[in-house]
C-alpha cells in the first residue's frame, strides 16, 4: 500500500480531523481477542459502566453509541414522551449540525433561542418554558446545553447549576451535549462529574471521537429512572453496535486513566496558544485591528477554538497555502479554527505567521 | 490492564462475537496518520469506490455506514417514496431483528410474506405485488432479499435474476442486503458483482462486521440514479461517521484482495465440517435421529450457519458446558450455529463431540 | 343549484357510500347556534362523555376524531411506547387499508397474523407474542382486534374475554377497532359495552361515519390510566377538530338514543337478506353452486357484509348494470358486499335478481 | 333535547368559535342524498376543482383534508424530500400552533425567523436560505407564509411576489398557508388568484373553518407537478375522508359564489369597527393611553383581528364579563380579539363599551 495523504498535515478545520490517540488505538488492539458476546454482552462494556461512574456517580448508567447525532437523539428521545419539546440555543448541534435528526427521527420539536454566546440562561429559557397544558404547543420538557459550546464558550458550574434547578422548577429535564465535555473540564478545572452530576444535569452525551477516539460516544443516563426503555431506543434509533466491546474499550482508554484530560489539555492550550500570539501582534501593530481590513475576535476562547473575523478574501489565501479551517458565518467572514490533541505548537506557530503576513496593517 | 476475558473462548452464537481480522486491524493502525478531512472527504473513502467498483461495476456508488440496520434503511428509504413499501420475507433482518427500524425511522411500511427457506420467489411476491395506484394501500414499490438468507440459505444466481426481472416488470426496485454477501460469493462460487449488478439488483447492504470487520458496512448504489440524497440521508439516519476513513480503511482491508473470501471461505467451511460431522455420527448411529429424541436439521447448510432441531433441554446443557448459541424459534427447539473467519478445526470438533455425548441413543 | 347525482342510487361498494342519516344531520344543524369553545370546549363535547359512559362504564373517556385510521393510530399509540409492536390479524385495516400510517405516522411496527376469518385466537396470538426484553425485537405491547371484522365476522363475547385475559397475562393491551362495532352489537344482540369494557378491552375507536354519520370517530379509554397524553397525541395526530361540536354533536345524535342500534340492525339485516335469498337461489337450483362458474361464500355473514366468490367476469358484468361493489381478493374472485342504514330492501332484491341472471346454471 | 347552550352568545376568542354558515349547512344537506363513491370518487368532489379553478387557474388540483394543520402538514411534505426544511416567520401556525406536526408527522424541519408583524420578507429569508449542498444542514426549499398572518396583518401582492420570485432563484418552493385567505383578499381588494397563483405561490393550505364552514381545508397545488403522490400522502396523513363529499359541498358552497368574500368582508368589517371606536376613544381621552395603565395596540388591524396590550388585570375583569378572547403573549399583556362572520355590531359595541369602563383614566 502506497502512502496516501501526508502524514505532516494537521489542520484547525475540526477536532475530528484528527485520528486515533495510540493509546486508543492500543486499548482496540488490546480488546480483540476470542470471541465476546455482543451487542454488550462483553466485559470491556461492562468494565465502562465502572470507569464511568468513577466520574459520574454511582447511578450512572452508559449505552455507547456510535456518533454524537446518535446519541443526542437517543438521550433526548428517552426523556421525552412523543408530545415533547427540546429549548436549546439556536446555535446548538442539535438544531444545526444534525440534518433535522432531533426533529425527522426522534420525532422532538425544537424551541431554539438567539444567544449572544451559544449560552443559555434561565431568563432566556424563559422566553420558550410556556404553555404546559396547551395541546396545540410542542411541551417544553427538556432544556439541552452543550458544554463546552459550539461556540467554544464554556458554562461556569453555577451557570449550570442555575439552569438545572430553574429546569426542574418547571419540570424539565435537563441534557448536557458533551461531545466536547473534557474541554470544558479543563477549562473549568473540574472534575467530569462537578459540572454534570454535581449540578443536577439529567442524562449526557459522553464525547469520545472529538477527543481522540476512532470512533464511539456514549449516553450516560444520570438521575436514576429519567429515561426510559434505552436498549430499545439505541437499536431501533440503528446506534447499537454488535462489536461493543471496540467502543467501549476506546472510551475506557479515554476516561478510565486521565487521556481524556491530557488531551484535553493539551488541545485547549493549542487554541490558547493561537489567540495569545495572535493578540499579541494585534497588540504590538504586527496585525491589523482595523474593523475591515484587520483581525477581530467574534467569541472568547474557552476551549480548543478561536472565532475569529476576517477580512474578506484572506481565509480563501489561507487556505491556498494548505490551512483548513471552516467558515461560521460566511456573510459575516466569521471563521473557526480548532485545535485537537494532536495539534503541534509548530502547526500552530505556522499558522500564526502566516495569518500575520495576510493581515499586516498596510502602510 | 488485567486480561478480562479468556481469549481461548470461541463460539457459535454469532459471526459478530468474533474480533478484528489482523489485516483489517493493521489497516486502521495504518490510517491513522496526519489529518484527514472528516465525513468522508479523506483519501481511503475515495479510495474505497475504486475497490467496490473493482466488485460492483463503473457506475457503483458507495456510503459507508456503521452497521446493518442502518445501512438496510439508508438503502430502503432511498429508493422509495414517504409512501412506499417493500416486499421481503417474513424472516428477514429488517422485518424481525431491526426493533422496527425501517417503520419507525425509515417511515416504511414491509408487507412480509412466509417462506419456508428464507427465499422469495416471483410466486411469492406477486401474494403482495398488487394494488398499484390505491391510495389505502402503501405501494409496493421495492423487493428486499438477503443472501445469504438468515437461514444459511443461498439464492442461486438464476433465483436472484428471475426476482429482479420480476420485480422490475412491475416496477419495483430490489435491494439486497449482504450482511454476509462473502459467504455467498464462496458458496456460489462466483464473484460478487456476478449476484449483484450481474442480476440487476439496484442496491446494496454490503457488510463488513460479520466477516472481520470491527465496525462498518456501506449502501453501495448499483443502478445509477435509482437512489437520491443519499449524503443527507445519511446524516439524517445519524450514520454519518466523522472519521470516516477509519471505517473505509477497514472495508478496503476486506474487499481490496482476497480477505473477503478468505474469511468467507473459512468460515462456511467450518459450518460445513459441523454440519458433515454431525451427519456421519446421525448416519452411524452414533448421534440419535429420533424425531424426539435426536437431532434434526431444519434448513441446507449453505453458509456458515447450521440450523438444527434439539430435544428439550439439550440447548441449554451445552451452553452449561460454555458453547454458546442462539435460540432460532425457541419454541420449535430450533437452534443457529454459526461459525467466523476465526472457528477452528478444534472448536467444531469439540463442539461436535459435546453434542454427541448429549444426544447419543439411548439404549 | 342543479342535482348532480342520481338521487336513487345505492350501492354495495361500502357502508361509507351511504350520506348521513336525518337524525344526524337535524343534530348538526341543531348544534349551530351562537359561539361555543374550541378544540371540545363546547357543552356538545361534555355531553358526549356522558353519552358514551351509559354504554361503556363511568371511567370511559371519549376523545373526537376525523376518522377510523385517526382513531386508530391515536389509540395505538396512546397506549404504546416508541418500542411497541401491535399484534393484529393480517387482513386488519390498520394492516392493510391505512397505507402504512400506524408504522410511518404512528411510529409503531406490526406483527400480522394469517387468520381463516378475520378473527385472533389466543393460540394464533401467540405466534408473535415473544421476545419481551430482546433488544432486537419489536417488543410486542398490545393486541389489536376488529370487531366486527374486515371480513364481516363477528367475535363472541367469550373470544373476546378469551383474547383480553391471554393478552394481559402477558403485559399486553388490547385495543378494539369498533368502526362497525354496532353491528357487531346487533350480531350479538348485545350492549355496546358488554364486549368491550365488560371484556377488559382497554381502548376503542369507536365508529360514526360506517353508521349513518357524515364525518367523526372516537377514541374511547376504558382503562383507567391506560393512556397518556391523549390531548396532545391528537393535535399532533393532525386529528384535532376546532369547530368539535359538530363531531360532537353527530356521535350524540348515533348513540344518546338507539339509533346506533337501529341503523345497524337495518344494515345486518339487508346483508342477511341478500345472503339468504342467494342461498335460497343456490340450494333451489336458480343459481350455480358449481365451484367455477357458480356463487361461493367465503365467509359467514355476522353483519353488514356478505363474501363471496365469483367466476370470472361476473363482477365486471355486474357493474356495467350499475351495482357497484369492491373486489377483496381480485386474484381469487373474492368479492365483498356491504350493505348500509339505507339500503333498501328493493336495492337487495334487484341485486339478487341480476346475480341470479348471471349465475343461472348452463343446461 | 334541551337547549345546552345561550344561543345569544358570540365571542371574540376565535374564528372557530363560530358555528356552520347556513349556506354551508344548507350545501351538507343537499349533498345528502343517494349513495356515492367514497373517497373523492364522487360529483362534489369534482366540481370542487372546477369552481377552485375559477379561482386559482386552469392548472389547480384540489385534495380537500380535515383541518388546517393536515393541510399545511400534507402541503409541505408533498413539495420536500425527507431532508428538506421550511423557512418560516416565528409567529408562524406551522412553529407555534401544530404541536410539532411538522416535525413529528411530516419529518420537516423548521428554520423559524422572528419578524416584527408576521411577515418574512427577501432579506428575512437569508437569514436562513443558505448551506444547499452541506449535508449536515436541513436543506432550505420551501419557504412557508401565512395570508393574512398569524397577527392579523396581510402581505401586499407585491411583497408576495418579491417573496416567491426570491425564493423561486434560490430552488425553493413557496407555500402559502391561507387558513384566512379570504379576509386577506377582501383587504386586499383582490381575488383569490391574484395575490396566490398569480405571485408564483406554488401550493396553498386553502381554509374553510375559519370562514364558516363546519370542516374543511383543502390543498391546492397551483404549480404544475411541483407536488408528489398527493393522494398517498393524504391518506398516510389520516386526512382522507370517507364521505368526502361533504367536506366538498362545504367548499364549493363557500367558493362558488361570493360567500367568502362576504363573510370575510363581514369579519374584516366588525374587526376594524373594534380598532375605530376603541381609537376614537383613545383620541378623545375617554380610553388611557397611558403605556403601563391604558390600551395600546400592538398591530395594524388589516383583517379580522385586533391586536392589543392591556394593563394587568384588565383581561381578566373582561373575560369575568362574559368576553372570551386569548392572551397572545401572556408575558407582555398583549390579547387577540378576533371577529367572525357572524359578530354583529352590537357584539362590538357591547365589547367597546366594557374596554372602555375598565380603561377610563384615572382622574
Amino acid at each position: 500500500m502506497t502512502t496516501v495523504h501526508n502524514t505532516a498535515e494537521r489542520f484547525f478545520a475540526s477536532d475530528n480531523y484528527s485520528g486515533i490517540h495510540p493509546e486508543v488505538l492500543a486499548a482496540i488492539a488490546e480488546a480483540n481477542s476470542a470471541h465476546q458476546p455482543a451487542y454488550g454482552g462483553d466485559t470491556h462494556t461492562s468494565r465502562l459502566q465502572t470507569v464511568l461512574r468513577s466520574h459520574f456517580g454511582a447511578d450512572a448508567e452508559a449505552y455507547p453509541v456510535f456518533n454524537g447525532t446518535g446519541a443526542n437523539v437517543l438521550a433526548l428521545q428517552s426523556i421525552l414522551p412523543r408530545w415533547g419539546a427540546v429549548i436549546c440555543a439556536r446555535t446548538a448541534h442539535i438544531n444545526v449540525d444534525e440534518n433535522g435528526a432531533p426533529e425527522r427521527i426522534g420525532g422532538l420539536k425544537l424551541l431554539s433561542i438567539e444567544t449572544p454566546d451559544g449560552k443559555l440562561t434561565p431568563e432566556l429559557i424563559d422566553t420558550e418554558a410556556w404553555g404546559w397544558g396547551d395541546e396545540h404547543r410542542a411541551q417544553p420538557l427538556a432544556v439541552s446545553i452543550t458544554q463546552t459550546t459550539e461556540l467554544g464558550t464554556a458554562y461556569t458550574i453555577d451557570e449550570i447549576r442555575a439552569i438545572t434547578e430553574h429546569a426542574h422548577r418547571h419540570g424539565m429535564r435537563v441534557h448536557l451535549d458533551g461531545a466536547r465535555i473534557s474541554n470544558a473540564a479543563v477549562s473549568l478545572d473540574a472534575e467530569l462529574g462537578e459540572f454534570t452530576t454535581g449540578t443536577g444535569i439529567d442524562i449526557l452525551s459522553l464525547g469520545g471521537t472529538k477527543n481522540g477516539v476512532m470512533l464511539g460516544e456514549a449516553v450516560v443516563v444520570l438521575t436514576p429512572g429519567v429515561a426510559d426503555g434505552m436498549t430499545y431506543l439505541r437499536k431501533l434509533n440503528m446506534q447499537l453496535s454488535s462489536k461493543m466491546r471496540f467502543l467501549s474499550a476506546q472510551l475506557i482508554a479515554l476516561y478510565e486513566g486521565d487521556l481524556w484530560r491530557r488531551n484535553a489539555a493539551h488541545s485547549n492550550a493549542m487554541a490558547t496558544r493561537l489567540r495569545t500570539q495572535l493578540e499579541e501582534r494585534v497588540a504590538d501593530g504586527r496585525i491589523s485591528s482595523n474593523p475591515v481590513t484587520g483581525l477581530r475576535f467574534t467569541q472568547p476562547t474557552q476551549s480548543n477554538g478561536v472565532f475569529a473575523g476576517l477580512p474578506a478574501g484572506v481565509a480563501s489565501r489561507l487556505r491556498a497555502q494548505g490551512f483548513h479551517f471552516y467558515d461560521w458565518d460566511a456573510a459575516a467572514g466569521e471563521v473557526r479554527w480548532m485545535c485537537s490533541f494532536d495539534t503541534t505548537e509548530a502547526d500552530v506557530d505556522a499558522f500564526v505567521g502566516a495569518i500575520e503576513r495576510e493581515l499586516a496593517p498596510s502602510e
